[in-house]
């Protein structure tokens, strides 16, 4: 439980009252009475009116509306008005505003437009956050604490510089191990002072985009250094405002509201430091559930299972996308479901009322600009609020039990994407998705983990483009597979430790004996081209040829078993997919991109092996998820399609948590409607 | 009459002697006259040459051949120099050079590179103007008098930061009001010293280009304001040219010429200060003739019907465009007949004689690099001449007379292209034409109008996506449709006010009541979707369904009239397309943007209401215009097509304006032709 | 000779020992034997380990490695470090890093990030060059000088313009002169003190690519003056080395490795200024071999026709490219042949030994990551080391003999590139390679020349879209068709003199008596466009159509032959294609660009008319070259393609040069393969 002045789910959202006049106040309670809310999250962005100067604080207009919230039972999530900073501030301490990575001095404007390494920044953010806190002290409405919005934004200033230099020191301790990890020999880049160390950026890489489509990065162990640095800068700032709030409310939870899974930010480390993790989710509709259901499975991942926060999502439109389309009839509902399926205790949006100007009016918000709840969209949020109620607490607090989990590494995404050469379509988070939809499709649940996690509540552990390898997750993944785990990998993995630097012995390097075979090759096949797997009957009782496209790598076997073989070009005959006996557990490398149909046919085999079963079969447009606390074990099924789908239930019989019926063999679901099953026992 | 010095039409050129020696003038001469150029326009970028330092003027080369033209009967357009300060000047006042929007301080070099509030730039450039205009003081060579050159660059400097800062404390008084207007309350960004305000540029916003394909700007207001003060602060570099011209000058027309229909420039007020309208028409060889004579129609618009001026076309090629095709054969006849038809008193080139460096040299010019006449071109460009002098003053100061407007307005024009959603091909100009085609099509006239113009003397006023509309405009519309008028509106309309703050009580805001519907929602299409519109027998007597793209709104009817209805998505059967009695006119409202036909359909009707024809009935590819003057009445036929066409003159007949023939009943025209038709009253 | 202590082939690599602990050094002694290899290339990015600070040089560590190989038999290529400065260097004097285009300030970082006027990189690299020079004066192992490494990268800061306006003064001596050759009165640029000029960039111009895709330069000639001085301040750069090595090394040849064919450095000046030439070749997969066959002859041209060096070429993969396949099997040697086919006396790699880390460390090497020699490549590289030390010296300084040669020019490459106008597709190397494609599917040799070369070896000058033409190219030109040569050119040519000013007199100005024709319009065809020509029996016995695109001109015959006519469009049935009389010999011009098949007709019929014949017809992909030593003749067959290929050898009798075999009619030739015949004399 979030909070337990809160049993059930937290539904509401951002709330700006300092857009509206006080008289509308009482409107938006009575509205969100109405929708059922029972939290808000404010004040998100009012530093300037909290304190219009360096010396005023005012907190009375704020004092108003959250007793006005409180003594009409809503709850308030505290938001520090950090991530936009006044325009007085910008002014009198300049070196607040950020310098872009064009080298460019911005000047006030828009949002997360400030220096992490800013001590004016960090003195005024901390400020704030100590003296809202102070004055909310034993405030009861509070129900959690909302630092910043969205994260992410970095800066390549002279302050920034002093700072990498400074965290430099602490990491490396010697230039020699610092040349050494950088490998600054190449070049000639040997540096002989720290002070000579430049942040990287337009004015020492080539521009961002000029070179085929790829950062024109020269030193990706410096660039990796300064994602790393500028990731623990803004958690930095976090901590800071932490600290002050800490000071006052001991026991209340604080968080950061994440926006979708961050490439900026290692989010494990985030995860580390937050009581509850919280995210803000924007898919396009363009986008599959896939995609959602993994970013979940990511922000679940950050605290090792415990329900998270669904703390933005818009009610239908967005604005900033380039086609803004309404969220179709039952839609919200059903990505709202797909979320508490996926383990949030909460239901947030951006935002409670639509604004009248700026650059997200366009963008839904509880109450519309026509002011009133009689709209599809009103209808729509006060049904999911009336269900949300009438769940109570019963799914609250439980919990995804999976077997699968898929390894997901932030250095690693930053290293392999920097990577010059082979291909620039090794997208990491692609590759991941490949694997991902497969279990899907399945409903097979996983979680999502580091490679350093502990891997022993799982029995299969898949690590697509694993390219970055330390010497920690190596000892951690053998030990994993020699105690009979199985762990499926794919070309261009174990290449480079944690510096980027090359893994001697032949590719691939921190797998190669797990693996039980040698890459001499790693060729990058053209968008228009493609080969082809011929599987073994280990994989499919037919032999069969399944196509394989972006990455084809010449190996060669020395311990494995070959489950299939390239049809095609020099490396025709050649093992493409491997598995090797490993202690009392196997490693699989598929040495391709291979169509979906064989990644799936991977996944059945070694999943069936472990007795790991789907929780239902159904068409891939029925999503199927299990939560379970204590002996209670919650089946939700979404039907993300457009037509009425049908579900085998198997032999056991389910109560629908909605209407109390009993289900049993095969049941109905409509056009993206949900059903919350529980089981019997 | 621009001038009664010129009683028929200008026809000359852009002249730049001072590219050529001396003896190259002669023969300059003698093809003008071959040619029947009356006037040619000088010196418009001989400021170095003029001022060769700050205290020199050198007005003796211009003398020179300002007499020898005078003295062979050919006129000037006397053109002040200050598009593009001399290099000394840049040198010796570098505040005078732009900064560009990414915040870069520009170097000499190219043109129209001034910052408009650069005190020097102003006092500068009004100073070459006093002079030339006192050195030239009842000169009797002076027809007409041009301001700089194609105005419209913007500049991003701490100058106009000043600049517009006082602009603001102008038009908003206090801080109160600018904080309400811009809506500064969203992300914390109220002022509070009016120095706090930066300008809008890609340091204070997102790239250009970065967000979706839309310009990501966060604050609309601040940004429009931007541009209405660019706007003006140009304006008042011409002004103050105009001051200076004006003291020697009292009788003499003043114009500047406007590169295209400037996306920068509010043109209303620009027509407001000049005696004459003019500008610079470079279609490609792609572009449809209805695009230009839309353009033709603004720039009539802005002196309120009153004849403008073609002051630039080419007489073949371009040299700017990715490919420059040369006009073919008959085309720049045709093009020069079609500025008339639109209400031109005068067609001018650029330019006299084709450079032989720098880059416009491969832009064509009346004299190629050839040096004779004895071309295509030259050949076209004689023929020309003379059919103009024959035409002698017949057509001059006729005028166009349209029973049907459409509005357009620069303001809407930034405000609906800054928004962010809710799709980023809302582009404005390409909503209009799809209105603006359907009258081409059917050679109905039309005026292009803004929203508080004067709308009496129409009985149909259209106003494709007006998305922003002030408390007047709503008022001078509402009038126009309660004495009887019929007014046609679509989709994302009325939707804000001056400021960019939506109306509130339901959308269309500024509309809703004139209108009779209330729209919920405001889907946005992704460009591979499509809906249908099924439309009633008020519209087709077959009832049947067209195509629609880009938006579809969820409409309720309230107190209209449902003429179609979308025949797709969650949607389906909501009204399309709805008219509305209001006073003792109509309102109609289109919810999405239909094909070609339906929008052609919807103009028949309405038109046929009002008893509006077609001047005659042709093929899309032949054009019709016609001016009045007194009781003459002079049709323009322009065959844009490739194939010999036949047009049916109904009962009346006519004199053909070139040779005199009577013409009656069924005519033919050739490919690229033109005949100009004399009612016989 | 490169150099008399290697008798035959260089063979080797880029070596950077210091990227690897001394106990690799002895491994990789061990694999040079095993491949062959005679000579690396070092130390080219090693100043920082070099020279640590202003005073101290370490010459210790190279001083081993030296001698470590010369002991084990190979021999040095030394290079001076100069590409890339210390980061010491770049922090001690800021002036050293460049100003790029858009005038940023780069900081530390990459390579070739010098200013080439900072004239503390000229002294402190010149410093080095000479430190270099003297340690290693008389050291044996030294074959030959490779200075800094790919120049090309330009600068835009202060130093550079001061350093442009002294070039300006040398050159044009006068203001008066300079505003003339620029063309300054266009737009009223009149300079009147030399410190008004500024360097073209971002700045002064329209941003690169903002318009239409062409770069917006305003004054053509003073960009192209840009180029030529800063291809010139590189090479002063080179000079200035060179003359400090010259000091300590009389004989030894001195080189730099171009990159690719420059198109920033004006190689004829660059080849003059080296002893022998060397360049870089770096093909995707995707590019065709005549595009490779043509950068050699580029290269060969450089030092008219003598033996060249292949520098640096990858075994495998690259790693900068978007997709970056390995060479399918033979492709490394077939490359490796087709160099030596062009005239290369040498092949290199870069590198030796595969980086561990930064931004290089996929692209392929002698030694790859796995480090042993039993891999595909390290077998092909071996097998090659072989067969080079099998043919000893017998290619060596053997010339490639040719009647046709194909001029090109840097400054007519500029400057068509930088015209505005007639279409932004007029590539010059796309043009040129139309006709020497031609010429290489027919397997007749040529040469790559200046307009000012010497022509009189030649019996057919090609000379395609020469668009910018002294009046010594002129004369020269003239010279050659008078005397008896055949003198091919293209649409937009002649137009310009040196200082891109139009020459008078009309199209195409200095080819115009040459060709007795007048062109009357340059028409630019849009990329969907095309039109036809017919050709006459002279060319063709049944009279046929060929496609033509890109540029149609209007053609006015006057002395000529016409030999084929437009079929379309209002310039249909004018000249396309001409033929002219000029003392003894004739000048073709085509009108447009043909289908390849009738450039292959032309090319037939001329050199048909010369009695030039193909060495041996073959089908387009296997390619035939012939180098010639005193009364030895080797053939060079080169089978591209993926299937066994047939070549008839006529007449003749040959030696297989790789095995001593006889050969005689018809042979055949297994895919990728190679055959050097050696004629029986």
């Amino acid at each position: 439980m979030i909070n337990d002045k809160i049993k059930g789910f937290f539904y509401g959202a951002d709330y700006n009252p300092d857009q509206w006049d006080e008289e509308v106040w009482r409107e938006d309670i009575r509205q969100m009475k109405v929708h059922g809310v029972n939290v808000v999250t404010l004040p998100v962005f009012s530093w300037a009116k909290l304190q219009p100067s360096e010396e005023e604080f005012d907190f009375s207009w704020l004092d108003k509306i959250v007793n006005l919230l409180y003594e009409n039972g809503i709850f308030i999530n505290m938001a520090t008005p950090t991530a936009a900073q006044p325009a007085w501030m910008s002014k009198k301490y300049p070196d607040i505003t950020r310098t872009d990575i064009y080298g460019r001095k911005r000047k006030h404007g828009g949002r997360v437009n400030f220096c992490p390494n800013s001590s004016h920044y960090k003195r005024l953010s901390s400020t704030i956050a100590e003296k809202m806190a102070e004055h909310y002290k034993n405030n009861p409405a509070i129900v959690l604490w909302h630092v910043n919005n969205e994260y992410g934004a970095y800066c390549y200033c002279e302050n920034c510089r002093q700072a990498f230099i400074q965290w430099l020191k602490n990491k490396y301790i010697t230039l020699e191990n610092l040349n050494r990890c950088w490998y600054t020999s190449f070049w000639g880049h040997t540096i002989y002072d720290f002070d000579e160390i430049e942040v990287p950026s337009a004015l020492t890489e080539i521009l961002p985009g000029a070179l085929a489509g790829r950062d024109g990065t020269y030193f990706q162990p410096m660039a990796i250094d300064y994602k790393r640095f500028m990731s623990n800068s803004l958690l930095e700032c976090f901590n800071g405002e932490v600290q002050e709030i800490r000071k006052y409310h001991k026991e209340t939870s604080i968080t950061t509201n994440i926006w979708s899974i961050s490439h900026e930010l290692d989010l494990f480390r985030w995860g580390e430091q937050c009581d509850v993790a919280s995210w803000d989710s924007y898919p396009s509709n363009k986008d599959h559930p896939s995609v959602i259901a993994f970013r979940h499975d990511v922000i679940r991942g950050l605290k090792k299972g415990k329900p998270f926060l669904l703390m933005e999502q818009t009610p239908s439109q967005q604005n900033w996308q380039a086609y803004n389309a309404q969220k179709r009839p039952g839609v919200m509902r059903l990505l709202s479901y797909q979320s508490i399926a996926h383990g949030a205790d909460g239901i947030m949006f951006f935002q409670w009322r639509q604004s009248l100007g700026a650059c997200e009016k366009y963008h839904a918000a509880m109450v519309p600009h026509v002011g009133h709840e009689n709209t599809r969209m009103g209808k729509e949020l006060s049904k999911l609020g009336k269900e949300l109620q009438y769940l109570q607490d019963k799914i609250i607090d439980s919990r995804t039990e999976s077997k699968v989990a898929i390894i997901m590494d932030w250095a690693n995404w930053w290293g392999v994407e920097y990577s010059s050469g082979p291909s620039v379509d090794l997208t990491y988070i692609d590759r991941i998705m490949k694997y991902y939809k497969a279990l899907y499709d399945l409903n097979i649940p996983l979680d999502i983990v580091e490679p350093t996690s502990d891997l022993s509540k799982y029995e299969i552990v898949i690590a697509p483009l694993l390219y970055m390898v330390s010497d920690a997750s190596i000892e951690n993944i053998n030990k994993f597979v020699s105690r009979g785990g199985t762990f499926i990998t794919t070309f261009f993995s174990g290449i480079v430790d944690e510096n980027d630097i090359v893994r001697l012995g032949g590719y691939p390097g921190a797998f190669k004996e797990l693996l039980g075979i040698w890459v001499e090759e790693v060729d990058a096949l053209y968008p228009d081209m493609k080969n082809g797997i011929r599987v073994e009957k280990q994989l499919e009782e037919n032999e069969k040829t399944f196509e394989c496209k972006l990455i084809c790598e010449v190996v060669h076997n020395e311990n494995a078993i070959v489950l299939g073989t390239f049809t095609e070009d020099y490396y025709k005959g050649l093992p493409a997919i491997t598995e090797n006996s490993y202690g009392s557990g196997k490693a699989i490398y598929v040495a391709s991109e291979p169509e979906d149909n064989l990644i799936k046919v991977l996944i059945e085999k070694y999943c069936g092996e472990k007795n790991i079963k789907p929780i239902f079969k159904t068409d891939a447009e029925v999503e199927i998820t299990r939560r379970v606390k204590e002996n209670n074990e919650y089946i939700f099924i979404l039907n993300h399609s457009n037509i009425l789908q049908k579900v085998s239930l198997g032999k056991n019989s389910y109560t629908d948590l909605f209407n109390g019926e009993i289900l049993e063999n095969e049941i109905e679901i409509e056009p993206k409607d949900v059903l919350i099953l529980k089981n019997s026992g």
